[in-house]
C-alpha cells in the first residue's frame, strides 16, 4: 500500500509507472476519490471550493493523463470514475461537490470519445446510496447504520465490486458508459 | 415458441399466465419490442404514429401489467426494457419513434420507482448501435454489415445477453436502473 | 369560441383551415392539452394508458400535421408545446402521464429539428408548479388555495402568457427550444 | 470600465463593494466568462485545466459569493450565468472546458435552490452557436463569417441581451431557470 497524493501530478505519473514496473500494464483502474462537503455558497470558503475540485476533479484529470495514454497505446484497459447523484444535479449547499463532480464526469465523457476508439473503456458510475462500510457506520451512528443495514438500504461493496468488474469484462463490441447504482429501498 | 400480439392486454395476460402454469414464476423478464420508422413529421400517417407507440409503448404496459404485480407479490423477479437513442433524444424525423420509446422510457421510470419497495428490478437498457443479426444484414446489405462486423462495429447479441444478465444477478442492494450498451467504434 | 376533439385528424384540420380562412395565417400556437391521471401501473387500466395518450400525445402530432407544414410553406411561425415536470420524469404512480408528456417532448424536439430551418420555431414549456385558475382552486381547495397565492406559490396565467410570447418574439438568430417555468417557491 | 481579475475573490468583492457605493444595489448580474479551449486529455497541461476552471468556475463562484448573499438581504435581484453546450456534454478534446462549465451549471443550479426562497432569480443560459462580434470574426476569419451572417447564423448580441432581459423581468410567481439559446440555423 502507498500513500498517492493525487492532486500532484508527478506523484500519481511516478506512482503509475512504479506499478507498471513492478506488476504490468495496468488493466484496470478505477477513480474513487471524491470529498462531500455541505455548504451553502455563502458559507463555502474559496478554499473548501478549490479543495473539493482538486481531490475530485483534478486527480481524475491527472489519474487520466498518467492511465490514459499507456492504455491506448497498448489499445487495451478500463478507466472507471464514480460519482454521486451530484454529479447531475446541483442541490441546495451542494455547490463545491456537485461542481466538482461535474466536473468528473465530464472527464470521464470526454476521456471515453476520445480513447474508446484505441480500444480503451471508460466508464462513470453512480452511487447513489450509503455502502456498508466503517466510514458509513460513523457518520450515520451505530442505531441508524443497523437500521439501514436490516433494511437492505446499504450497498454491499463486494456487489459495487462486481458491477465494476462487470463493465470491466464487457468486449469491445458491447461497451457502457454509465451506470448508476442504488439499494432497492433507495428514494430517487 | 408462441406468437402473441403484445398490443392486446388478453393475450398478453394469458401467455404470461400459461407460461407461469407451465414452467414456474417468471424470473426474468425483457421488453425488446419497438419499431423503427423514419418519417418527417408531415410525411407520418396516424396509422404510423399510433401503431409505433402500440408496438413500443401499449405493448411494454401491457408486459408490465401482467408481469409487475406478479413479481411484487412475490417480492422478486427483474423487468427489463430495451430502449434506444431515441428514447433521450427526438432527431429530426423520428417523431414517431422517438415518442414512442419514449414513453416506454418514462414507464420504466414510472415502476422501478413503484416496484423497487417490493423487490422488483426494473431496469432500462439504451442499445446504440447495429446489432450482428440476419435482420440487420438485410438492412444494411452484406458488403456494409462485413464492414461493420469487421471493425467491430456490431453488438454481439451474447454480449448483450450477458449485460441483461448481470442486471439480473444484481443483489437488492446494489441495483442500477439504466445503462447504455454500443459499440466501440459508435460515435455518441 | 369553437370546440374541436384534437384527437380527430380530420376535425383538427379543418379546424385550422377554417381559422386560416377566417382570420389569416396563424403565426403562434399553443397546444397546452394533457390530462393528469395518477394511478400505480397495476390500477391504471388500457383505457386509461390510451386516452391519456390520445389526449396530450396524439393530439400534439394532429396540431403539428396541421401546423407546421403550412407555416414552413410560409417560412415563419412559432408552435409552442406546454409539458410538466412528467415530460422529463417518470415518478411513481404517473406512468400513463408521463408516458404521454415524454411523447409529446420528443415529439417538439423532432419538429424543433425538422421545421427550424424552414424558419418555424418550436420550443417546449416546462410549467412546474400549480396556476392561478379556478381549476386548481377546485382541486387544491379554498384554504390551500389561497395559501399558496399568499406565498407566491401559484403560477400566474398572465405571466405564463408573457414568457411564451417572448419566446414567439425572439429573432430567427436567437431561439430558445426549451424553458421551464415555475414559482419561486416550488422545490425541484 | 474597471479591469478585474475575477479569480480573485478580494477584487471581486471590492469591485461589488464599490460598484453599489457608487451606483446602488444591482438589480441584474451576469457572468459571462468563460474560456473554451481545445485539447485531447493527453495535451491538456495541468496549467490549461487549472486556469480553464478558474476562468469560468472559481470566477463564477466569486461572483455568487460577492452578489448573492447582498441579494438574498435585500430579497431581490437576478443571477444569470453564461454557458454552452459543453456545460451539458463532455465531448472529445473538450474536457477541460466541458469540466469547468459543468461545474458553473452545477453552481447555477445550486444557488438556484438556494436563493430562489431569498426572492432571488438564478438562472443559466447554454448559448449554441457563434456570436456576431469582432472576437468570432477573428476567429473563422472574414469570408466565414460573412456566410454565416447571410445565412442567419450568428447570434445577435441584442437578441441575446433582450432574453436575459425578459429573465429578470420575470415575476417570482413565474421563474426560468434554464433556457438555451441558438440560431435557426444551428444543427443541435
Amino acid at each position: 500500500m502507498t500513500a498517492v497524493d493525487f492532486r500532484e501530478a508527478d506523484e500519481v505519473e511516478k506512482f503509475v509507472a512504479s506499478v507498471e514496473a513492478r506488476s504490468g500494464p495496468v488493466k484496470l483502474a478505477v477513480h474513487n476519490i471524491g470529498a462531500n462537503v455541505r455548504f451553502s455558497v455563502a458559507d463555502t470558503s474559496e478554499r473548501v471550493y478549490r479543495k473539493t475540485w482538486e481531490l475530485a476533479a483534478l486527480s481524475a484529470f491527472h489519474f487520466a493523463k498518467a492511465l490514459g495514454p499507456r492504455m491506448a497505446t497498448r489499445g487495451e484497459g478500463t478507466l472507471i470514475f464514480t460519482g454521486a447523484t451530484a454529479s447531475t444535479r446541483g442541490a441546495a449547499n451542494f455547490s463545491a461537490f456537485a461542481g466538482a463532480m461535474h466536473a468528473k464526469r465530464a472527464l470521464a465523457q470526454s476521456l471515453a470519445r476520445e480513447l474508446g476508439p484505441s480500444g480503451v473503456h471508460v466508464a462513470h458510475v453512480i452511487i447513489d446510496g450509503p455502502i456498508d462500510t466503517p466510514f458509513v457506520r460513523q457518520i450515520v451512528g451505530d442505531t441508524a447504520f443497523e437500521a439501514l443495514r436490516a433494511k437492505g438500504g446499504l450497498l454491499d461493496p463486494a456487489a459495487i465490486a462486481q458491477a465494476y468488474w462487470a463493465l470491466h469484462e464487457q468486449p469491445k463490441t458491447c461497451w457502457t458508459q454509465e451506470i448508476d447504482l442504488r439499494p432497492w429501498t433507495e428514494k430517487f
